[in-house]
């Protein structure tokens, strides 16, 4: 029986996830929480391996089989990381997981977004979090980040642009469908207002885990 | 549209697949046809990779994850090797597909055999063979083999046996489900009478693909 609390983070680049998760170790390990903080991909040496292949495989890989890779890093960093953590009774804090496969595949539509969810799940023996962290950031804040590096737009930058706003959608439907797991956040706060949010929601979550 | 004809090799090891696919391919090359030979896992740069990382991984892979990869490796072998060559019109053996995946995974009992057999054909994106030969070895002549090496069985050899009579079931309970594909043969008959049969069966198919 799991008896810890699974945390993911999600969003697209630079919305700060690395940061919350940072502070939200310390002030759960201050509070002699036991936590467990891990990624994707790359969470375990399999992980890095399949990580490294996919970077530097002399073949182009083709989409399938790409996605069934990161899948593999999804099964085995659930199966030997998050579960035991989890057994242990710790909480884990996860860099990316299912929603941003779901997310950037729904939003580059090469694979069906349904299908690498189905995928995901059977790669992970069918753990969800038990509380999904969304860090949003609006496409006129997103744009800002890009304009503060002092140049003007090109083709490249306008399509990625266009790609982020795609992701963002993506997030937030999933978030929408599921409203009980997701908190979402404006990512445009200051990250220390964000970090208070964020820690009384897990305080709450684990207060009614020990009743 | 795929005009070739997909033709996979089945049975437990041993069994006299390489064979078979050597006997085969020389006969239609002799009579003009393409042909492309291909094998999993490994059959492409990136399938070497995987199945590099799988055996000499510093972890302990996780069943799911195992099985994710040669999901990957199988993608990646279809999509690069396999529909090309159909495409081009040739005829494509393959040295186990699908089959041992889910009669493997079945007589392993560790993940379930219809789950294998839906991420392989997602894998595959739903790539049947138009023929399947399943080189069936009953049990006295895999035992003969095995006492053929003149030791006495030892407890790990006992356990080869049962799980090859495991495998071998699975196979035939595949066969069963699906006539119409399989061609099912008694691998303990001479290997020319054998590559007789197998050769009579693909000229019949690709009479009717030319018709």
């Amino acid at each position: 029986m799991t008896r810890g609390l699974f945390v993911t983070f999600e969003g697209g680049d630079g919305v700060g996830k690395t940061t919350q998760i940072s502070l939200l170790r310390a002030t759960l390990e201050s509070a002699g929480v036991g936590v467990t903080v891990t990624r994707e991909p790359g969470g375990t040496p399999l992980g890095n391996e399949i990580r490294e292949l996919v970077l530097h495989s002399r073949d182009h890989i083709s989409p399938r089989a790409e996605a069934l890779l990161y899948a593999a890093d999804r099964a085995h960093n659930v199966a030997t990381i998050v579960r035991p953590a989890l057994e242990r009774g710790e909480v884990v804090l996860q860099d990316r997981y299912l929603d941003s496969s779901v997310a950037y595949q729904g939003a580059g539509r090469v694979l069906g977004a349904e299908d690498i969810k189905r995928i995901s799940l059977w790669a992970a023996d069918d753990l969800v979090p038990d509380l999904t962290v969304l860090l949003d950031l609006d496409e006129v804040a997103a744009a800002a980040r890009l304009t503060a590096q002092d140049k003007p737009f090109d083709r490249f930058e306008s399509e990625k642009a266009e790609f982020h706003s795609r992701v963002r959608k993506a997030f937030l439907d999933i978030a929408a469908a599921e409203p009980a797991r997701f908190l979402v956040l404006d990512a445009s706060e200051p990250p220390e207002a964000l970090a208070h949010t964020i820690a009384t929601r897990v305080s709450d979550m684990l207060a009614n885990l020990n009743t």
